[in-house]
């Protein structure tokens, strides 16, 4: 009878010697070690990857509130994390090393990647739909991830970046792609747009918004200095939470209908209540944020009898949204960098999580590339 | 200066001597009268129209959920009904007068109408979306319904009936939009489906999703009567909603994934929880029915990791909606015969609401056809 | 038997009352007076008008290609033009008087029109796509036009204007609409997009696909002026339609795939071909451009192989384009002023022709605003 | 430095100790041997196969056009086709082997195949949009195709059948889907459709138009015998192309107006003309049928002013179509069996092309499991 033919295993050492020369067999990464506050950041090895992966050093990593929530050990990081594991999922760097069947990388290309491992067997992976596979497994949370020198990854999960993009954009990649697939669900294009939350990916949504063709875009926080950097991003007008007239102050501007989209990003109950107020009948949410616990909500008056579109926003498409985001910053119209607030050395990961906790950062990155010569 | 032309007068004149002769002064309708329990028949004027406006000899009225709210005078019914009112919004009959301006119907036209008097002005009325008009008026709820022997509605809401249609089909074509409505709004074709509430809108839903083009239709219900009727009007499966396994079994069907589709036409909190619990990731949920109260919904496992839409869906696409009815109607896939239970003499009204409250009748047919001629 | 009120000529006396006092009865107006080329501007009265139009002081008007074969005389014109006629079907103004059942617009309201009058009754007019209504009716075309100091609208042609928008970009909102309505059609957020053929009409489309959040635009015409001015209004690069390699290179702009949405508004066969291969599978084309003849087209290659959306594009969304323009235009995003190249008085119209037909204008606008006092 | 893991190596020696045992090592194969007419039937080697690809043991397939074409040699054919080589692109079978990475198929399941291998790397490849990947290998016309005891699949093409769905229907996914794919593509929920060319796909959209919600579907063809056969699938009504008054009475039945949805299958330039005729303003057509040469077209009044969406439609959606297909199947409410007119023995291929090109079959299958035991 006839046999799997060989063609992997050649192609694995042939690949092998092309990889990038001298690499080191182990690596600084950033561990969850036990189940308690905090991080380390530990020497372990080179990770293997099989045929069809890559392995990627790492250049620069973002930092993301799910990480702070990993750092402080939380309920919920309590209940998914199983310690011991890499944190991070946001990153940039080169490809170090092919899997034999990899065929659509080489060794030195610059990358981003997708951190949501899809299954890729199932009715949602098979029909453009990844991005909500059930069996999803994600970088940083239930494998090791990208705060590390290097990453191993599946080929199908690894975006070429264009030279266009700078390392720093092509660092926060995941967290721009949650607000392009927010933006792109709703879909705003010669619409108004309210954005309720205003944190690193609400404030990634405003340029995203106009440049993908919103008429105006308004921005509501209850902190004045994320306000601050909504204006200067690009929002038409910003708005503090506790303002009693929000919802009056919104009509006002959109001729007493209220907006065409909103874009909830903040996953409180009180902005979700007064963010659905505030669309216009007929109008569409999109509700990216994420509540820590169950909400009241009046489904008739907010949703049912003005006839709402409500998405429900999870992820990035895989890879239509990469397409679009890298669209999107080549056309120079998504400027990231008054949101990078900070890009701190490796080794100054306390400090990251300090800044974000204290509100003082919007973006954290990371210069994570290290020494991997022998 | 040029003056407005007379034609809305002349034409007027002309119309008149055309409409039904010795047509009487006087009529009955079912009113009411005071706030308190209850309806009373009574002998009124019959209405004057104006230019743009008909004048239709109702022959079937169907009997609503929401004239039974009325009629019992509960919360809802006292904050928005101004006595004295003639109730009833569904209906057909046949055109006994036009107005100046009406173009379009004749007299003697066979019609039904769109209880929803839409503003005409509005962003919303400008741009097809007329059925969540702001300014809305409901026949029987805002102004005079067709609980009578006649009733005014203006040209633009009145819908000239196919031959092929039944009357007592058209006497309900207004929740029979309700239910095209929403399925045309989830999109069922080649989709599996799950209905959660089979009253009567709920179950006309059912051979309209078939006729739609549904794979599968699954009715659930806390009333096993109506679950026998959605059996006998096409449904695949039927469940029990107090069935402690009940989405596991939903599940059990699709494959692990769950439904392409929901149709909540319930408005129960418990309903609505487990209907999204059972909508695959991806899928549609399409609410129709009206929670009492705010209700508590777990937002983040409900809607927003699986990626939902959820459409908020209210009365019936003008005149979109009305199309689609008659064209599945026509092509005769849609039999409500099953679904109208009873066709009472108008007299016999109190019967009407006392089979409706005791669950024992489906929907309810009123013969309002009165004996006008002088 | 009840009457029709006669609420009709009550208003009717009390807004007549109120109209502009002291108008004359007649004015001049802009006329095809015989089956030959040329216009003559006559003395002719000012019009009736119906209870549910108005009368409109026109005080702007755009000159278009359609206005230009009418007055040339071409086939098109001898077919479709019935002398005598008032020409023109761009414009704005203010509203003059109001017939008895108008409620939307009052006098002295700033205003522009839309000029297709649809018949309101049929299966396209209620279902939101009166824009296709086959009845339809175009001011200047099939009734008397708007190159005159009045003209009769039915009061739902009515557009009242957003102070921001200024009288110039008012008065051609009609071929803006089509702009928009091709541009929004199409669907450009965060797409690229090519332009075939940048007349009037394509050069709008410029801004307008820019500001509705194309990534990129590439403009191609056979005139280098009008290249010109295209990349005055932000085309990203433009492009001769006579460059033997035009294909190949819009493919090297777009990673070798084409773009992701052609906008056709050249008409002519070869640009169609061309703009088509320029197209990426599954990529969208929306076609305005009209072209004069049948056309051969290899729909095997051109279109079903690559999986294409083609999208026949009449007139403008009616009025879902309008609220669009309108947005877009307050934006600030869209500057019309590069295009309006010329602005003449009304007796200079035959210059107007002569500078369209030169190519020597973009889009030339008439003050036609005349005094209508006694 | 760290290896690529040889789990493939691995894996691939235990599937193959799990493959079917005592397969032989030649089998026979459907071969265009040399540049000429007609096919030869010969023992080849059964085919070797790559770590993520798999054997399979082919027992049903469906003849095509596309076969007909090679085995006539025509000029297509001469162009595409590089000798030697296995025809045949519509089959279903068993898995026999599967390579090393294969995680979703095991040796023994029932399966069909998709035979349109994409690259998997190319943008339409990462967008859910396979189907139209620009670098495409079809089976059975650029590589080694089913009319062999055996073929090779890579895994991700493989669909694992649904047990409700028979041999014979499995056999013809690959055109069941191509007609699911069109049919989903217009979106026919509630509408009126005609067919234009009713060959074997033609015929089998007929009933998955009904089932997908079709409020009515016309059928049109040139040959009498195939109308017949479209009426037995469940067409309302069926008409001769050659039928000068075809397009008025199609409008007859669809109130002047026109059908909402075309579904063009036949190719020939006259039906494309007077089947877009027969579309209603607004209404959209698929097109699926390939013209041999450029054709003639009326753009204008065809589309354009019509406001026409025009769909190309090239192979089906991966893997969307074949959920769908499946579900319609399963819901027994697509039934191939009237379409399937012959299923012959392997061996007697020569006839199936003589049924076809004489018109007397509709569908043939080749009954192609062979012995392969040692």
């Amino acid at each position: 009878m006839p046999e799997a033919n060989n063609a992997a295993v050649i192609a694995s050492k042939a690949q092998r010697a092309s990889a990038s020369p001298h690499l080191r067999d182990s690596m600084l990464a950033l561990r969850k070690v036990a189940p308690q506050r905090g991080f380390e950041r530990r020497e372990i090895a080179v990770p293997n990857f099989g045929p069809s992966e890559v392995l990627i050093r790492v250049e620069k990593a973002g930092v993301c509130g799910t990480d702070a929530h990993i750092y402080d050990w939380d309920k919920w990081a309590q209940k998914r994390i199983k310690p011991p594991l890499t944190i991070g999922h946001e990153f940039m760097g080169r490809v170090a090393a092919c899997g034999a069947t990899v065929r659509s990388l080489s060794v030195g290309d610059r990358v981003s990647g997708e951190g949501h491992i899809a299954c890729g067997i199932c009715f949602l992976c098979r029909t453009g739909e990844a991005h909500i596979c059930e069996h999803v497994k994600i970088i940083g949370v239930d494998r090791d991830g990208c705060f590390a020198h290097c990453i191993v990854m599946p080929e199908v999960n690894v975006w070429k970046l264009d030279p266009a993009v700078p390392d720093e954009f092509a660092a926060v990649f995941d967290p721009l792609g949650n607000a392009v697939h927010t933006v792109m669900a709703a879909g705003v294009s010669a619409k108004s747009v309210a954005i309720t939350g205003v944190g690193s990916i609400g404030l990634m949504a405003i340029p995203v918004a106009r440049a993908a063709g919103a008429a105006s875009v308004y921005a509501i926080d209850v902190k004045p200095a994320k306000l601050e950097l909504a204006s200067r991003v690009g929002a038409d007008e910003v708005f503090l939470g506790s303002d009693p007239n929000l919802v009056d102050e919104i009509l006002k501007r959109t001729n007493g209908d209220g907006v065409d989209v909103l874009l909830e990003m903040s996953g409180s109950g009180s902005a979700i209540d007064r963010g659905l107020a505030m669309v216009r009948n007929g109008g569409r949410a999109a509700l990216l944020g994420i509540p820590s616990d169950t909400i009241n909500i009046n489904l008739a008056e907010r949703i049912i009898f003005k006839g709402l579109t409500v998405l429900g926003i999870n992820g990035r498409k895989m890879y239509g949204t990469w397409y679009q985001a890298q669209a999107l910053v080549k056309s120079g119209r998504v400027d990231l960098r008054p949101i990078i607030t900070h890009i701190l050395p490796f080794d100054q990961y306390d400090r990251a999580f300090e800044l974000m906790s204290s509100g003082a950062a919007a973006k954290v990155v990371l210069d994570v590339k290290g020494d991997l010569a022998e």
